[in-house]
């Protein structure tokens, strides 16, 4: 018998599909993940199909029991996966027509593997956005904790890798949590082109049946249906989009990594991971590894990497469906699965950070940090903006000649570069004063931390 | 004199900047582009400053005729840019200074070049997001146009480039309308992320001026301020998300550009482009070359390049602003341009193509394109879809033996498959019927494109 | 007990390793890959430690024999491997101390994992190579049979996919042969850079043994040893090398697979795929699916997907070792499995292959393909070429509109264009006067495609 | 008079190109920058075919004072480019018809535009990289120097960030020198791909002039010809080849710059960056940013970002020459200028770097750097290396809870936990010891430093 009988387009040919080709076209063994959006699909599609008068009563009543006994074998491990029936829909199709027979035959009246395929795609990715949206927020609200507990916790902020001005650990926090935020908000909006049903655009054209999309859609739970059957089964900007948001989120926790990393050198020592986040070295027994956060940073590539996969898949492909899409699921699903573990690992770990108060206010005590706040006080006092500027450039380098900060030089010596300066100046320059005078909305103040706080909260209930 | 003396930083600097170095690290090259946001952003920002009481209004008015001014001098090409001074914002504040004297040196009160860059190029993108989507919509105008004249011309619809079921050439028409209209949606989406007010984070912590930022953001017409100030200097999430949704445009316009390229091949011969959208050859004077949308299909790289640039220059940087950043706007502008292009020679392009009837209807009739009405046919008649499915493969078969359309075997030679078919089946097999039978939302028949069509309009004006 | 008691590196940690956490930075899912190099690696290395007297030969000879032990078990199937041993190394070792005991202990001596598994990795892409270089021979060997046997065949030859100017089959076989010969030279540079020996490094500094590295080299055959311990622990560039080679050879067959697809399309008609390369579809029982070139060219995308993921992975890393780089080798293996699939199915396929000559020797005809013949010819007679170019042009434009090949012209008709066209010209308008006229080294010419041919069998003999 | 007729290529178009369609496909704009090149292959391509008697001695005289003349205009910034005549190639040959007359129309016989842009790319790319080179070996040599004078310096390495191990710096230094170095050899390698003359491919197929290729390879210095002229007008293998290689030079100098803006970090205090690569802040007048090394740093995107733009370029394009490929030029011209001054910023630089031993050497007394030596120290004692490790690992615990180095503790502490401790243990845990120890090829010991840096000479040599 020729094993092409098996294969339900097999009519037409005359040869075999060699073994390595048909290994090597299969997506069996990566598709076989959407096995539940494959039964979930079919399960609508069969009642629209019986709603229109296409199936009878008893053939639905055959199908939705087939395919719950189907959904249970998977479940248990029973249903042996067929490379020669190449893809989930073939399998579980297969399966279905030999526990139930002429009717499992008729499911497929109507649809397409290429619209059936790309359903499935919305099904599963639309719920793996809900999972990471919720990964996304157990992270935030870690994040919002860490920034109350520590609003009034002095670092030196940095631009250029320089001290720059003290700001507050709980505003630095919240950077991390602004960036989140609007990750969920790009997901959130690229969820609503996710959840468009494609069926009923059935090979590339419609089909002749008397369909009712809006009725499938009504059950999958999709906000509408694709307005054009040729876009329909080729449109695969959704996932595209989807890994574009995600390299976002990974570039995020790459920069979040870095500075987690930085912060738990020796040179830093702002923090201390936990040690279950963190391995050891097998030559070093001295070394605790931050594991979590650099296979996290090194993860970013991978996203990026399946984002530019799936543009180089879709540039100047012709329309309507072609082979070459096959490839669009094994990048989403590593893109899913990549965000899925880091954010786990961080919304786990954030919590557990432990600050270094004294060494971070060490560090913002040198450095010259409050420089700012001296040119901002001449100013107050008359001095224009750049003038105050140059002033306080000449205190700085004689600072690091006499190797002294700014609060440690007397009144005289820093009256030798502007007769405006008097003694309320030691007042700006503590580091409390100058993270307190940063009070305005965006500003790194603990008033302004505890408020933004507040507001953060609110946003996440949204 | 120490030419470092002009420099708004030098004060503790003992040695000069290299001339290399200052050409290799300035910016005013690229960054001038954006010489009337950086304007319109300090006009914006006096005018707050005054309201708050740090400039006085004799200052204000002084600063805002010096800007004035300035505005006229770069319109009319006097104002010659330096390298020294590095970029678009010391330019344009070394000239007010110059102009104005002692006010000019207050207007960078309160804010730092790191959040003014930052303004700048979200007051540049959201304008340009603007243009960029009267662009598309012109063209999905000229769609939409086609789709309609078009709506009952009949070609082959294609799945991996093999013939497979008639569609209408308007249905064709519109996938690309949806493509584009979800583009719109994205960039609307991204226009959100935009549209927030940056300035008043200053270096990187706020500023301990009593600055009035939603008063800002209304004069500069954005939504909203930012909340946190060590994300707003270092966040350049909106433009990476403005060049991913830029990628899908392009490799919408690539898909669109390969098939036009195919269609005017003389192997399909399905369209004629105009004249003035080709060129010729230097050495084979019979060339007609379809050079835009070739041009337009390999634009496409630079643009999944320009996104590729901007997410390796994030990844895992530290916060807040590092100089990395400059390099954020070159990718930024080109991505502008080529979007801008790119559309505007399509939406120039689409009405003007000519479509060749003849030559799509025949090439639909060949092709055995109407072997799935022939399946549903027999499914109507009771045949199960798997099984009607088999029949038709060994028609095809026999058929391509015999060198005959379905259309053109005798009802006999049909019947030899199945006792199911009868004189109605002729019905069935024309191009015409075939498409009209696809009479649902998002099929292909004629009633459903002119339908579709109507939805666009309003669509458009949303 | 502590599991951690169980890590080889667990000393000083007072905290066990969540379960998540150990399955997230586990690497034994993938690495297990690389466990026959991990153990040839392992066997040098304990054989130049006895050597130079750190192992005695009664130590030695136990490693070796527990090796051989382990090696069965594996290729039995009987070692489970352990999430909680994190990755291969660790995973052979404790089997290898379970079996042996103390002088398992001992193997580790003067090494890192930090080397191993970089030593891991360029045994394991060492071999690779050679195995994708005997794919591409054989690919190639494909193209130089099929470029002889079609040596003459005719078919237009396209730039802009517009005819041009009439090409010979086997010549444009040999195109490809081209591209396939670059990529093999640059798997074997990049073989240079691969075959270097990092063992020794040890962590990063090198190790206070007696270590005898051109020894462990010269067993494992490696061509040298890594100059700096720093570089040789966080060096990736072979691997990035080696996906960049990848990425063009992908692109190479990208474009193979689109002309193979737009060839067997019923527009050009040009060959035919044998059926075992295709599939069919399940609404369309007439399909025949190119499916391995589509399939093909999709994976081009997965390819340079992972060369961004490795760049990106090592963009700004400091030195030395890193946990980034654990994500080096899910992008490393799948290019090689991409790569050795995709090839292996086109050295398959390829002199399969059918042409159909008459076919493309139609399209040849048509499209004015010999005007540059003509062109040439008015040269010869004294015309200057950019006149006789615009002659051209005006005869084209004259067949366009009386719907005649300009070999189908009266020799009144063509010299109403010029008066130095004589009865001789209709020799230079034949097409297979046009293909033998090319007749230089790299020529179309079939003389010159089989000269080709013969120099083509020699480079890969060399 | 229709302005078609001073296109080359006119004749058989009856429609004016659209001004804007004209600008949006010229090349001009950014090709101009290959003057030299185009000339410089005209020559060669003039006098190939005086050789073959298709000019005569008077034309060829004729055409090589005209390009004299060109040369000479252009030098002087006289000659006006023109975006009506396209590109390069149309410009310098109208002028040169405009100065010559007749025998400026015959410089176009047997080459096209797709032959002659391929020779140009192929010159200029090959001596841009012999600049490149260049600046790889200044910067090498600086490293040479750096490391030789600093090849006893201690400083700790680091694996995670953690403090490993002492290393020297320069051992440190040598690692980046080796990164140039494969470098520089994947330039050498790519260079001699780029190095082969395509004219005389033509438009696609060879020509039908008795044209001689190998005399012209002679003239312009070229090592072979292109075997194929399919191949020949298409390939652009060459310049990704090189954008991969220039992505992963900016890849190293990207880790090079991340560890220079860490190094130059209050918290680390390694290194001084000389004031001439640093700018200052508008803002904080305390700052001195390491502003080129993290502009280089950034730049490693936009290189990155090319490599993509070129590989998606020729993603599925069908032979031969398409318009898409002019897209190739701008990423390729942007790769040459930042490579050639990333380089020259860091050649500049990098003997300028001023080391701060003390602070290096403190921080490398920190951190148990010398663990390791511990571990081996017992090894040697007869331990097997896992026990060692673990007791290593208890003094280390040990250590941190008593806030003491290991060499900080008395004999007896250390005893605790080994009873093979003694008391010549403290050579061992000197941080001069543990450097010298590490003495084979490639470990970090001043003496390996040296005799490194003097093959690193000869290798600079070859």
């Amino acid at each position: 018998m020729n094993k092409e009988a098996d294969k339900l387009w097999g009519g037409r040919f005359s040869e075999s599909t060699d073994a390595f080709v048909e290994a090597f076209t299969a997506s069996i063994q990566f598709d076989q993940r959407m096995w539940r959006e494959d039964i979930q699909g079919s399960r609508a599609h069969a009642r629209m199909l019986n709603k229109v008068a296409v199936l009878t009563d008893d053939e639905l009543s055959q199908i939705l029991s087939g395919l719950d006994e189907i959904t249970s074998e998977i479940e248990k491990g029973e249903l042996e996966w067929s490379i020669q029936l190449e893809d989930i829909h073939m399998n579980i199709e297969a399966r279905l027509t030999a526990l139930i027979g002429a009717a499992g035959k008729k499911l497929h009246t109507g649809r397409s593997r290429n619209d059936q395929v790309a359903t499935d795609i919305r099904l599963y990715l639309r719920s793996e956005i809900d999972l990471i949206n919720l990964e996304l927020v157990r992270l935030q609200q870690g994040l919002l904790g860490l920034a109350e507990r520590e609003a009034d916790t002095i670092m030196p902020g940095f631009t250029h890798l320089q001290t720059a001005q003290p700001v507050t650990f709980g505003h630095h926090m919240l950077a991390w949590f602004e960036m989140l935020q609007r990750d969920r908000e790009r997901l959130a909006d690229c969820r609503k082109r996710v959840n468009i049903l494609p069926l009923g655009a059935a090979a590339l054209a419609g089909t002749t049946y008397p369909i009712d999309r809006h009725y499938t859609a009504e059950l999958l739970g999709f906000d509408g249906v694709a307005e054009n059957s040729l876009d329909a089964v080729s449109d695969r900007d959704f996932a595209i989009e989807f890994c574009a948001a995600g390299a976002l989120i990974m570039t995020h926790l790459s920069r979040f990594s870095e500075e987690l990393v930085l912060w738990a050198s020796a040179q830093f020592n702002f923090i201390e991971l936990p040690d279950r986040f963190c391995t050891g070295s097998s030559i070093m027994p001295q070394k605790k590894n931050p594991d979590v956060p650099e296979l996290v940073r090194g993860k970013t590539g991978r996203v990026t990497g399946n984002l530019i996969s799936m543009l180089t898949l879709m540039k100047a492909q012709c329309l309507a469906y072609n082979k070459d899409n096959q490839e669009d699921k094994e990048p989403l699903f590593d893109t899913v699965d990549t965000l899925r573990g880091s954010l786990r690992a961080y919304a786990d770990m954030v919590p557990a950070l432990q600050v270094k108060k004294e060494s971070m206010y060490e560090a913002a005590r040198r450095g010259y940090s409050t420089a700012t706040d001296l040119a901002d006080y001449l100013v107050r006092k008359g001095v224009a903006f750049r003038d105050s500027h140059e002033i306080v450039g000449k205190s700085v380098a004689y600072g690091i000649e006499q190797n002294k900060d700014l609060s440690e030089m007397s009144l005289q010596e820093l009256q030798q570069f502007s007769d405006e300066i008097s003694e309320d100046i030691f007042d700006v320059l503590t580091l409390e004063g100058s993270v307190a005078a940063r009070n305005h909305i965006g500003g790194t103040a603990p008033a302004q931390v505890r408020a933004a706080v507040i507001r953060g909260q609110k946003r996440l209930q949204e």
